[in-house]
């Protein structure tokens, strides 16, 4: 891309180019997860599934269910119009107008194994008088691997030091700050990154970071499931899957920013929700 | 009782013979349920579990996994001390000071069977600068029995109705109004009576019209479970009802009241969460 022409870009064409990207990345991502399900010798296909918001706007989302991911969502939307009066003072840049704009790629995967880690990514950004990028990846392992917990850990970091050194050691900490399960004193997952309301002053450098992200979880989770996807695993281990997955409907459901955001922003529910597990227990 | 007695009672006795009440209710259900697992060929017990709360006060968990009743939690408990702050204030009566006393027992059953629909059933005394009391019961079938559904609406009909005819078409109303899941735009099952901040100004009144709710609870489910415990079910009947406890699940971790007293209170996050199901799918 053409560094001088994106210094000028009206707010307009910023918001076409970041859907546009996160578009592309569900592409990309989808057709790996179903290389990934063809090497495993299954043949399942990602269905589409478009959404209108009423209000403005709409999505699309992408689900799987295949041997290896047992369940796999990936969410791409661009919705606008106003914030709710209660919900825009939770939201920075909305003292003067409620207005707003949102695109974002949003991924769960669970998978049939309890050895390959569940995995979370998304990325978005949002405009209302203000602009931000935000979003991050984070692994859920239900039985640690210590290599693929480095491995990941690894990818984001890199992505983040060609940036700002400062950027890894700060957003991992968001991240288990934010993936904590506070009822019940414990972590979601091993953790990865997060970041929000992130706005460096260079929109480029910032959509471009936030690409980077997208793509350092398309290089290293799939690394991670093909690793571990032909292991044999154990009843118990199943079972604990299923343990663990309770907690994730857990954190989803009572404390996740995005889950609170598409209620407040009337996004769609079937969409909202397809984070939530094929079955776990308690 | 001796009527006149109780006119004279203290804040003090009124909390021992309120909680006193929820803990032989407590036994009654629980001696109820584990007769009906025998009458099935079954033999599990309600196991025990008492916790404490270290801000003051504490609670019995009994948990029951048998073969009519899939996961069973009979809980009560009696907590008291200060409300958090920012708490406090969506509570009556804690203008002067943030105090509080409750004291209630809280139940919730997933059964085997699909035809056996899931039920909850939860009252209790709350003291602030205020006293009241509240709770209900409402059934979640998978699948509808117009026969189930009437019987155990009139239950409680009949359990209203000793005191006002008020109570019963404005608790319904209450019940079906709160027991409803805002994101999926359905209810979460077919209702029953729910009624909070309930202070007619005659304690004694309000007592015994809680004891009511509490033995026309026992009173009308084991007839539905002795009922439908015996009907063989099929596999998409079976499917269908996880299905359905998905949405029980989002209901109590996204609005439940009671989740959040309890999170809010800290509360024993074991005995809070009992209410979940054993399997859930999405």
């Amino acid at each position: 891309m053409n560094n001088t022409s994106l210094k000028h870009l009206s707010i307009h064409e910023k918001q076409s180019i970041a859907s546009a990207w996160f578009m592309s990345l569900r592409d990309q991502i989808c057709q790996e997860f179903e290389k990934i399900e063809k090497e495993f010798g299954s043949d399942p296909k990602f269905e589409r599934k478009p959404w209108d918001r009423a209000a403005g706007g709409g999505g699309e989302m992408s689900i799987m269910h295949g041997k290896v991911f047992e369940k796999v969502g990936v969410n791409i939307s661009t919705v606008y119009g106003d914030f709710r009066a209660n919900f825009a003072k939770e939201i920075p840049g909305t003292e003067a107008s409620s207005s707003f704009w949102a695109s974002g790629i949003s991924l769960v995967a669970h998978m049939a194994s309890p050895r390959v880690p569940s995995v979370h990514m998304n990325t978005r950004m949002v405009c209302t008088e203000k602009l931000w990028f935000g979003g991050g990846a984070d692994l859920t392992p239900t039985i640690e691997f210590e290599e693929d917990n480095r491995d990941f850990h690894m990818a984001f970091k890199n992505a983040c030091d060609k940036f700002d050194p400062s950027f890894y050691p700060k957003f991992k900490k968001e991240c288990d700050e934010y993936f904590f399960i506070k009822h019940r004193n414990e972590s979601r997952g091993i953790g990865g990154i997060f970041y929000d309301y992130f706005n460096t002053g260079d929109w480029q450098q910032d959509y471009v970071y936030t690409q980077e992200v997208g793509l350092a979880f398309l290089q290293v989770f799939p690394q991670l499931v093909r690793r571990r996807m032909y292991e044999a695993f154990s009843h118990e281990e199943k079972e604990k899957q299923l343990i663990k997955r309770g907690r994730y409907a857990e954190f989803n459901l009572v404390y996740d920013r995005g889950t609170k955001f598409g209620f407040m922003t009337g996004g769609n529910t079937e969409a909202i929700l397809m984070s939530l597990p094929p079955v776990a227990k308690w």
